[in-house]
Formats: structure tokens, sequence, C-alpha cells
């Protein structure tokens, strides 16, 4: 007598997306003539680059081909695009990798919730509040927290972030095993400095916690005096593990490609060094079988010619930086949108994100995301990405302009 | 304090092909001059088709153009690819489905494995004995087993497959909650009959049981009197989940991509209608990201042009029917090779067969895999696997007819 795996009924409300998705169709349909400018999830605009799209077809033509067809590929991916990405740490965070410690996956959703599956289930999870909700997620389905009461799930440890802490978190008071930390963050767009994150690494290794470091936004950091990496603090290759993307800087947003890092080093509690790489390994071996070829071979030119991507970050950013400046001059306290893709804007006090979202929508055709998606602390703010077209952009500030005008 | 997750000690060997993987290597390096013929991992040879070569580039081309660029997908896939499957399925077995009952996933071994997160964890699952291993080592990474003993879990429970019942099992008598059942079956090659599926399909609705049916080697039934779904079985759309592969029958093993089917119809114990399809969306749609946008581009192609699939189904059948042929001819028992792309040999009374893949690689160079891989009732089998060249085929031929003469 099978039954259905209860967590799901924990679910308070359906992923914050798909509900964004539903309320925008619901007023498409009621507004067919509406010019809809979509700044909310961060789905990118822009083409392949013309390396990637040159590799692709290269290796769809060696597919097509019998005497240069292969099969299944490698564990762990591709080793020429593991040892691109070893060489790209080196060069350009000064850290030592080996091509072992690097996994290919299909993006950093899949891996940052999978991930969970190589630690102990009764595990305590951290998250930033406001959080990218998989983390949260992911942890219910997986059955590590209780019911949500109040907008939190018990079991669950929430750090808070907010204007105060500059929206970095105090370490958590309460007993934690793991720690997931995301930087430059969605979706406040504000980045942690290497001070801060050396406080959670030497606390880490003192509790032998687990950093589970979302850097799927680290090309978009300008600042040379920012960390890009978790590996560039102190001991962190003992406690942490990264999980990158190519999604936003690449593109790959529907291409699907990531990777994660478990160095060899990293040792919880009751494991030898290597333990949790090997972990990891069998758990991809047994339960996923490798990313696409094809898009491998897109990945490996995207890491050699990261001149073609950065004119992607710079088209974006560009639009980061207007959405920052418009909000500015209309008198929000703005944040983020410096060496990150989102714009986080503080709402007038008592301005509910979600009615917010209601109203920009029906005003002027604009989606953004309300922060109470990302949890407690974003109930006054709402989030801009920035992966539109400048045209969108620009065209979205002018409406938001009169409409705050209109409004006065 | 994290902690590893205690399950992964439980797991008694490597994963089959890596551990074979291994061996071969060790041979290699010790006979660098050795012409290994590899009939062991079911991995394909043949090149990608003409039409999906064709659909693969011009995806990229799309996503190489920013006006016609797209990123993220829809959830459970592309709404076109679906609907080809859906009309698959009308067209060539009979069956009525919803585009929302049809998941596009990227490959089976992914889908059969998480698929178990939609059910309560302490699920007890059955399997098929021999089995493919992802069904039993998931189910050890989820929890869901004791440890091992005498080269089964605890928990588990084992349905004996033997040449007395045909390789088909009987009944559980123990009390299961989540049944796997693989047909035309990995290893066996043996294909079950709609007799034989009605019977398992009414007893999982007596007991409110599921069946996880993974039929990723459908496309290779020629006898039109065996069933290619499980939804050909009366009653089975409200006890049973289909996954099924483009891995073989279109060459995608490194391409990856499959498709899983959860009809609004299939109920457990504790769950309406819709739940269980609702909860593996929201699975899905929060640890999963969609399989790439442009293999299921390609994916489309495949379903769109099956006389093109069929080429390749038939030449890889050749491959079978020879080396059944072969043993048969050398006075083996062979099973499978007709409907499936699997040859399944009866070794010799006292034959292990980790010890005749060690002797048939040293003597003819020839990798296949030990039934023991499969567990307990594989011990004294053999797999070859038939996704090799017709040349390396009718070379292997060769050399164990001329083992086969040398050891008289």
């Amino acid at each position: 007598m099978a039954k259905i795996n209860s967590n799901f009924a924990k679910l308070t409300a359906g992923y914050v997306f798909p509900e964004i998705n539903r309320r925008v169709a619901e007023f498409s349909q009621q507004n067919p003539k509406a010019s809809i400018i979509k700044l909310g999830i961060g789905d990118t605009t822009l083409a392949l680059t013309e390396s990637v799209t040159k590799a692709l077809h290269e290796k769809i033509d060696l597919l097509s081909n019998k005497n240069t067809y292969t099969g299944y590929g490698a564990e762990r991916g591709e080793e020429k695009l593991r040892e691109a990405l070893v060489t790209k740490y080196r060069d350009q965070y000064g850290i030592d990798l080996k091509a072992t410690e690097v996994f290919i996956g299909d993006g950093a959703k899949s891996d940052s919730s999978n991930i969970q599956s190589i630690f102990s289930a009764d595990s305590v999870v951290a998250v930033q509040d406001p959080v990218f909700p998989v983390y949260v997620d992911s942890s219910v389905i997986t059955g590590k927290t209780g019911s949500s009461q109040d907008g939190r799930y018990q079991n669950i440890v929430y750090m808070d972030c907010n204007e105060e802490n500059g929206f970095f978190p105090e370490l958590p008071a309460e007993h934690v095993d793991i720690i997931y930390l995301c930087s430059p963050n969605n979706p406040t767009g504000t980045v942690a400095t290497h001070g801060q994150l050396q406080k959670f690494v030497d606390y880490a290794i003192e509790k032998k916690a687990v950093i589970i470091f979302d850097a799927a936004y680290s090309e978009f950091i300008s600042d040379n005096t920012l960390p890009r990496s978790i590996y560039e603090i102190e001991g962190a290759k003992s406690c942490a593990i990264e999980i990158n993307s190519f999604s936003k800087w690449a593109g790959f947003t529907g291409v699907r490609l990531g990777w994660t890092i478990v160095p060899e080093n990293l040792i919880v509690d009751d494991c030898a060094e290597g333990e949790l790489n090997q972990a990891w390994n069998r758990r991809q071996s047994t339960m996923f079988n490798g990313a696409s070829n094809i898009v491998q071979a897109g990945g490996l030119a995207v890491v050699q010619n990261p001149e073609e991507q950065q004119a992607l970050i710079n088209y974006y950013m560009t639009n980061a930086k207007h959405l920052y400046q418009a909000f500015s001059e209309l008198g929000y306290s703005v944040f983020g949108g410096k060496n990150a893709p989102y714009v986080w804007v503080k709402l007038p006090d008592g301005v509910d994100s979600w009615a917010y979202f209601d109203i920009l929508l029906r005003q002027t055709n604009i989606v953004g995301t309300p922060g109470a998606a990302f949890g407690k602390n974003g109930d006054n703010y709402f989030r801009f990405s920035s992966f539109a077209s400048q045209e969108d952009v620009t065209e979205a500030i002018d409406r938001i302009r009169k409409m705050d005008k209109d409004n006065e």
C-alpha cells in the first residue's frame, strides 16, 4: 500500500515563479492588448555567443558521424571541461582544484537541492531570509522540516538579512548542519565580503557544519575586492561545497549546464577525507547520468572565450545600473545591481510586495518579483531582474516614472 | 555538526559499470596492444540520424539569434514534444494520454530513481532479480533498505526471475509498496506478456501498490503480440508510472533525454486523483529544471521520424540475432535477443559470471557484463549488449568460437 510523500502537503504555496506566471497569464487573458515587460524571473534574453554556437554545431557534427560518434560521457563530466574549469579557478581566482573535485551537472537548481542527499537525512538546514526558494522547498520535500507556521518552516533555521546588517546574516545561534549561502545574492543583489565569509567558514570548521555556497552569479562581480569563490576564503575547502551555473552569464537557462565542487578535503563529523566527494560521485552516477554531451561542448567554449560572455554580462549590468539609478532618483532605497544582476528595491512603509506586484502589473504592465516570495524579510521589498533587453528596460523605467508621477 | 548520509556505506560495491571500466582499464594498461571489443555497457555506437541532426542544428541557430532566442523552458517539458508523444501513444499503442501526464526528463536513470521521492520515505521496494542496479542502489541511498546480507539488502523484496519462470516473477508474497518492472528486460532481454503484466496490475490495484514500469527498450519489440507500454494493460493508469528513454533507439546515451508518464488517475493509499502527478511536477520544478531545449528539439525529430530510428534498431537487432545464434550453436542456453537488444547467456554449471568476465577479457579481449552484477539470479549468466558495430560483433563471435574450440 504505497503512500504519497506527505511532505509535499507541507509546501505552503506553489513555487514562486509558476505562481507569478499564473497571475501574469490571468492578466494577459483579461488584457490581451497589454504590452507586458518581464523583469521578474531571471530569464536570459541575449542569444548564445558566436564561439558557443560554433562549438555546439561542431559537436552535433561529431555525433552525426559514425566515426566520431560517442555515447555515455565520463563520470563527473567531460574531462576537458573539468580541466578548463580548474584552469579558470587557478588563473582567475588563484585557487588550486583537482579535476576530480569538479562535477558537471545540469544546473544549479538540481545540484543545490540534490546535494542534500550526501548528508544525513535529519540534517538541520540554515538559510538566509530572503532566500532562493529552492533550498527551502527541497528541504521540505526531503523531509528535513516540520510544517509551516507564519510563513516559516519548523526545523529550518532562518538567518535574517535586512538593511541593518547589509543583507548578510549573523552566525546562527541555534544548532545547524547545512548552511546555504548565496553570493552574489539572489534576491538582494548584495555580495558578501571576504570578512563576512571568513566568519562563516571559521564557524563551519568549528562546528563541523557544511556550507553550500551558491555562486551562480559570480561572473557579475566587477569589484575586484569581492570574493568570487568561497575557496578564496582560508579554510573553505574543508567545510564548503560550491555550486555554479552557466545559466546567466552564458545564456544557458534553457540549455542547462552547471558545476559543483566537492573538495577532497571536505569532511564532516563522521567521515574521512574524500568520502563526501565519493558519495556525490556515487549519487550522481546512480541517480543522474551526466549533462548532455552537446551542451558540455558549448560549456567548454564558454569557459574558453570569457570575453564573449563579458559582453553579455556588460549588457545586463547596464540594465541593472539604469534600474538602480531610476529607483534611486524616485527616492527609493535601492540595493544590489552593482555586482549582481538583481536590483532590490525597498517599498514605501506599509506597502506589501504582492500588492505592489499587482499594482505594477495593472498600472505599468511590468512583471517583477515580490520580495515576500523569498521570505518574511522580503515583505517590504521588490526584485527587478536585469535579464531583459535594454529597450524593454528603458521603456519599463519610463512607465514606472509615469506611474510614480500619476500617483503623487 | 553535519554527518554523511550513512546509507552510502551500505552500498556493497561500486556501481557495476564503473567497476567493469576499472577492470578493463587495468587490463588495457597491462596489455596495451589488445584490441578490445565492448559488448558490456549498453552504449550506442551509431550516429544520430539525419532528421535529428537537422533539428539540433536548427535549434542552435534559433538560440544564436536574439530575435528567436528562448530561455527557461516550460514545466513538464516542451509542449510540442509532449504532444508528439501523446500522438505516438495514441497512434501506435491505442493509448489516450493527456499532455500534462507526460514529463520530459533527462533520461530513465534519473527519473527511475528520483520518482521514489513522490512516495513515502518508508516505502517497501520490490525488484526483479536480476535487476538494473539503479532501482536498488537509489533505494539504498534514499534510506529505504537495511544493510546487505549475502548480496541482498534487507527491506528490499527480491522477485526471482529464472529459467523456470521465463524470467518473469511471481507476485510478491510479502508486503510491498513500489514494484519496479522492466520490460523488455534489462538484463535478461525477455519481454513480459499482456497476461503477465495483467497479473501485476490487478495485484497493484488490489494492494494499492504502485508499479514503476521501465520501458526504455520498448522500441526494440518487433513481435506485435507483446505490450510496448504498461497502459496497454487494463487498469494500469490507476496504478502504474511509465518511464522511457531516447537513449538506445535514438543514440541519445550521451545526448540525454527521456520521459515519464504519471497518469492523473494514479492513486495510492492516501491521495486523490491528480495529486501524484502534481507532486512529480513539484519535485521536478523544484529539484530539476528541465532537459536541455536543444536536446528536446532533437527528441521531437526522433518521435516525428520513426523510420529513421527503425534503421538503427534493425542494425542493433541484427547484432542481437547473430550473438543469439552463435551462442546457441555453441550449445549454450540463450535468452532475450529477439525483442530486446540484450542477449542473456546461461553459463555452464559452476562457472561464476565474474570469472567468465575475466576469462573472456583475457582470452578474447571482449568485454561483457557478468550476470552477478544484476543480482543473485544472475550468478550463472552473462549479458551481451548488441549496441556495437556489426564488424565488432562479427569479430567477437569469431573470437568466442575460437576460444570455445581451444578450450575443448
